[in-house]
C-alpha cells in the first residue's frame, strides 16, 4: 500500500534537502516544452480541454444532488461544464465518513498518495494550463507555469514539510528512568498522529491551484479530509485536481471522499455555511481582508490566510535605469497586475534620483517606466502573452474609477481578445489616500515622496498597517539598503533589492521563498513554514510498563 | 557575547537528541540531595527563603510605581514580601522598549542567555523549592521537584525546540536558477527571525514555575519580550525567576526589561488589561476554561492554553490489585489532587472485575482503593509529605459541597499543619452530572458503569467534550486495550495503561511526554511540540542579485 511512497521517496528526500538549503530546486519543469512533457503533450492538453467542455464533469462516486457550473473564459467563450453539487450537510457527512480511515492510515500511505497525485497532475500540466487560462485569464505560458508546475511545487513543498514534521519525533520509545539502587522504571511509549478534523480549502479566482495546493496537500498528508470550495468562476482546475486525488486515494486503499469538491454558484455561495460547520477545524483561505475578518469573527477553526495588501517599490537610485524600468514594466504588466505579489505603489523622490544616465526627475522616471511598458507591449502577440485577460469584470470598473484618482502618466487600454486592460499609471503625492488601500488589478500609483528614506518608511508602515506580500527597493547606498532591510523585516515583508533581468518581484519560488510572511495583515500563514503544517495534527500517546 | 551559548552547547545538543528520541533524559537531577546540590544546599535554600521574607523583594532596574504582595503560605504564615508594581501601560512600554534589541540579537545570544538562566535556576532549586512550597502548598519534596528541576526541564525543552525551529532552514542561500543556454539567474537570499511581539505569561497558583517556564522560555528564545503575570498567591517563585533572567540578560548584553514581573492583588487583577493590550501578541495561560473562553473572545493575540478537564481511570481488570490500588492511592493523594493530571473519575464495572485475588465487586474495588489511601496516609509525616496543603480556600469549600453528591466511600479529613484535606471518595452511578464537570482538588468519583467498554467510551467522550489531560486504564484484555488506544487517541488524550510501582498517571516527563495534547478542550497547546514554538516568530527575507 505504500508503493507510491517507495516510488517517490527519492523526490521526497530531495525536496526535504532543498527546503533546508533554500537553494533552487524543482522536480516539475516550468517550460511548456514537448521535449520535456512529450512531443504531443501540447496538442493532447488542448484536445482534452476541448473534450471537457459542453458536458457534465465526471467525478465517479462523488456526492451529487444537482449539477452546477457557469464558468466563462475571460477570453470569451462559456465553458458549459457542469459539476456534481451537494448540500453542505451532505458534503461534511461524506468527509467525516472518510476521516477515520484516512486518520488511521500509515503516514507513508497518505504521503505516498499525495506524491503520486502531484506527479500525475504534473503530467497533465498542459490540460491544467488550458483550464487555468480559461478560468483565470492568465495567458497560456503563465497559466501552464502557475497552474501547473509551480503549483505542484507548492503542493510538494507542503507534503515534504508535513512528512518532516510528522516524523520529527520518534513514534515509539522505551523510557527507562533510573531509581537509585532499585530497578529502573521502564515504560513503552507510542505516539499517534491525530488529525485536526475536516479541512476546508477556499479557492480564489486568479490562482485556483497555486494558492490552494499548499493547504490541500498539507491537510491531506496530515490526515485531514479536505473539502475544496473553488471560486465559482474558476472551478475546472480544482475539479481536475479533485479527480486525480480521488483516483489516487482509491488506488492507495484510502477513501476517495477524503477529497471533495464543493461547487456553488455566484450569489448562492456556500462558503459561510462550510466555514461555520462545527466539523470544520482547518480553513485555508485566499481572498479579501473583508471576508478574512468575517472568518476570524465567525469560525472557531484554525485559519491559514492570504489576504490583501499594498505592495510597494521604492526607487532611491539605480545604476541600470533601462534594466530597472524593463523589469518593473514586466512586473506591472504580467497578468495585468492581478497577482498578489504585483507592486501597486512606486515611491520616487520628488526631487528625482541618481541613475547611470544622470540625474532623473520624478517625471522622467515616471515616463521611463511608462515607456518601458509601451515597449514591452508594442508587439500585440507578446502583449497578449504577458497581460492575459481580466478575471473579474469588477476589475475593469475599478480601473475606470481609479483613473480620476491621480495624474495619468500612462492610460490603461484594451488589448485584442477578451476582457483586457494594460497598466494604468497614475502620479500622486505621498499621503494620498487613494494609494493607501489595495487597488487590485493593473493600477499603479507613482508616489512622490520627500526622499528615499521617507519612501522606505512609508512602504514599511503601509506593509505593517495595511499588509504587503512583496516590497522592492532600487538603491546604490549600502547604508540605506541596510536600514531598509531592518525596516522591512520589522514590517514583516519580504524585500527584493535591485532586480533586473529575468527575475521579478512578483515571483515566489517554492523550496526557497516563503510566500507571505504571516507577520503583517496580508496573511497569517506562510508557504510553507513549519507553523503551516504543525498545527494540522496533534500527537497522542499511550504508555505502559515494558513487558519483562 | 555568545559565551553562554558556547558553554551550554553540549547540553542543548543532548536536549535536542533527547527530544527526537523521547527516551528518559534530564540534566537537572530531581533528588533534593546534598550529594548533588552541595552538602549545605538544603540549609542555604531554607536560609535564603527566610531572608526574603518580611521585606521588599529586590528587582534592580525594574519599573516600579508602588509595592504589592500579600502571599500567605498554605501551611500558615504570611510571607510579607512586597514586589515592585507598575501600571499596565508602564510595563508594556518598558517591554516594547526592550523589544528591538532582543529581536535583533543573534539567536545564539538569546538562546545562550536562556540556557545560563536555567542552569542558575537549577542551582537555586532548594530556595525555589521553599518558595514553591509556601505559595502552592506542595510538600517540600514535590515543591523542590516540580518547582525546580522538572520546571527547568520544561524550560530547557522549550529553548531546545525554539533553537531547533529557528535554525531549521538555512539563514542564507545562493539561489541559482538555470536559464536554458543563457546565464543563470543568481540571487543571494537572507532570512531574519522576526518575533511576534510582547508575550504575556499568566501563571497559576499551583504550579507557578512548571506551568509557566515553557511559554516564558519559548518566547524569550524566539526574541519576544515577556511580561510575567503571576497568580497573586504565588508570586515568589516567578519573582525569583524574573530576577535570575534579568541578571543573565544584562550580562549577555540584552535589555533586562525583556523580562518583567506584573504583580497585582486579589480583586484588582490586571490580567484582562494586559491580555487585551494591542502590543501583546502571544499569551501563555494556565487556568480555568471560563477565563480561557474570555481570552478567546477578547484578545487577538495567539493563545497557548492549559485549561481544565475531567481525567479518568477505567478499571477493567488487573493482575495486581494491591499494586493498582497503591498506585491509584498515591495519584489521588499526591498534593491533595491539585494536579491538572490527577484522576477525578474512576470507572468501575457495576458487576465487578477480574483480579489476581479473584472476582471483586464494585464495592470491594472501591474499598480496596480507600484502604490503600488509608495505608499510604497512616504515618502522619508521610501523609504530610504526600498531601501537602490546599492552595486555595475555595477547594476546601468544594470538598464540603461535594460530600453530598455521592455515597461516601472515604471521607476527606484534615492533616496536621496548615490548610489540608485528604482524598474524598464518592460512589456514583454512570451519568451522574456531579462527576461530569471538573471538581478541582481531592475529590474522586468512583463511577459504576455497565461494563469496561462502556467505561472506556464514557472516559473518551468526557475527554472529547469536557477535556482531559490524562486517562488511565487497567485491563488484561489486549483486544480491549487496543480498542481503548484508538478511542483515547480519537479523544485526544494521553493514556497510561496498567501503571503500578513508582510511576504515576499524574507524571509528565519533559523530553518524552508531550504534556496536554492540544486536541481536546483541556488546552490548545502541547508542551513542547513544534506548534508551541513555531508560531512565536516569522521569517522575513531579503534577496538581491549576487555580486558578479
Amino acid at each position: 500500500m505504500s508503493q507510491f511512497f517507495d516510488r517517490h521517496r527519492p523526490m521526497l528526500d530531495t525536496a526535504l534537502s532543498a527546503l533546508r538549503r533554500r537553494e533552487f530546486w524543482t522536480p516539475f519543469p516550468e517550460v511548456p516544452s514537448g521535449k520535456i512533457y512529450g512531443e504531443i503533450a501540447r496538442e493532447d492538453g488542448a484536445a482534452a480541454f476541448t473534450a471537457l467542455q459542453r458536458r457534465p464533469f465526471d467525478l465517479p462516486g462523488h456526492p451529487e444532488e444537482s449539477r452546477l457550473g457557469a464558468e466563462q473564459s475571460p477570453f470569451g467563450p462559456a465553458l458549459e461544464i457542469s459539476y456534481p453539487s451537494a448540500s453542505v450537510d451532505t458534503l461534511i457527512a461524506a468527509s467525516q465518513a472518510a476521516a477515520p480511515a484516512l486518520a488511521q492510515a500509515e503516514i507513508e500511505v497518505r504521503v505516498g498518495a499525495c506524491l503520486e497525485a502531484l506527479v500525475r497532475l504534473n503530467r497533465m500540466s498542459f490540460l491544467i494550463g488550458n483550464a487555468t487560462m480559461h478560468t483565470t485569464g492568465q495567458a497560456f505560458a503563465m497559466a501552464f507555469q502557475a497552474g501547473g508546475p509551480h503549483a505542484q511545487d507548492r503542493g510538494l513543498e507542503a507534503v515534504a514539510m508535513a512528512w518532516d514534521e510528522m516524523t520529527r519525533f520518534a513514534g515509539a520509545a522505551r523510557w527507562e528512568k533510573p531509581q537509585g539502587k532499585g530497578a529502573p522504571v521502564v515504560l513503552d511509549k507510542h505516539w499517534t498522529v491525530v488529525p485536526a478534523g475536516v479541512s476546508l480549502a477556499i479557492g480564489c479566482n486568479t490562482f485556483p491551484t497555486w494558492n490552494s495546493y499548499s493547504g490541500i496537500f498539507a491537510s491531506l498528508a496530515t490526515g485531514n479530509p479536505v473539502v475544496i470550495k473553488p471560486h465559482p468562476a474558476a472551478i475546472l482546475p480544482l475539479a481536475l485536481t479533485v479527480r486525480v486525488l480521488r483516483e489516487v486515494l482509491d488506488e492507495a486503499g484510502l477513501p476517495a471522499d477524503a477529497v471533495l469538491l464543493a461547487v456553488d454558484g455566484p450569489g448562492a455561495e456556500i462558503t459561510k455555511q462550510l466555514a461555520t460547520h462545527p466539523a470544520v477545524r482547518l480553513i485555508d483561505y485566499t481572498g479579501s481582508g473583508t471576508f478574512g475578518d468575517w472568518l476570524r469573527g465567525n469560525t472557531t477553526a484554525a485559519l491559514f490566510s492570504e489576504e490583501a495588501g499594498v505592495n510597494t517599490v521604492t526607487i532611491a537610485a539605480t545604476d541600470d535605469l533601462a534594466g530597472m524600468c524593463a523589469n518593473l514594466a514586466f512586473s506591472l504588466a504580467l497578468y495585468s497586475g492581478q497577482m498578489c505579489t504585483a507592486p501597486q505603489n512606486i515611491h520616487i523622490p520628488r526631487g528625482g534620483i541618481q541613475t547611470d544616465q544622470g540625474w532623473k526627475s520624478f517625471d522622467q522616471v515616471a515616463s521611463a517606466i511608462a515607456d518601458a511598458i509601451d515597449t514591452l507591449l508594442s508587439d500585440p502577440a507578446r502583449a497578449a502573452g504577458v497581460c492575459g485577460a481580466i478575471a473579474n469584470p469588477a476589475t475593469l470598473a475599478r480601473i475606470e474609477d481609479a483613473r480620476a484618482s491621480g495624474r495619468v502618466i500612462r492610460d490603461s487600454t484594451p488589448l485584442g481578445e477578451g476582457r483586457t486592460a494594460t497598466p494604468l499609471l497614475l502620479a500622486v503625492e505621498d499621503g494620498d489616500p487613494a494609494c493607501e488601500r489595495e487597488c487590485f488589478g493593473p493600477i499603479t500609483y507613482l508616489v512622490a515622496v520627500d526622499d528615499a528614506d521617507v519612501g522606505i518608511a512609508r512602504a514599511a508602515s503601509l506593509a505593517r498597517d495595511k499588509g504587503a506580500i512583496t516590497a522592492a527597493l532600487y538603491d546604490l547606498d549600502e547604508a540605506r539598503i541596510a536600514r531598509a532591510v531592518l525596516a522591512f523585516a520589522d514590517a514583516g515583508v519580504n524585500l527584493s533589492i535591485n532586480l533586473t533581468g529575468n527575475i521579478f518581484v512578483n515571483q515566489s519560488a517554492a523550496f526557497s521563498d516563503f510566500h507571505v510572511t504571516g507577520a503583517n495583515p496580508a496573511g497569517n500563514a506562510s508557504l510553507t513554514d513549519t507553523a503551516f503544517v504543525a498545527t494540522r495534527f496533534r500527537r497522542v500517546m499511550w504508555r505502559r510498563p515494558a513487558a519483562a
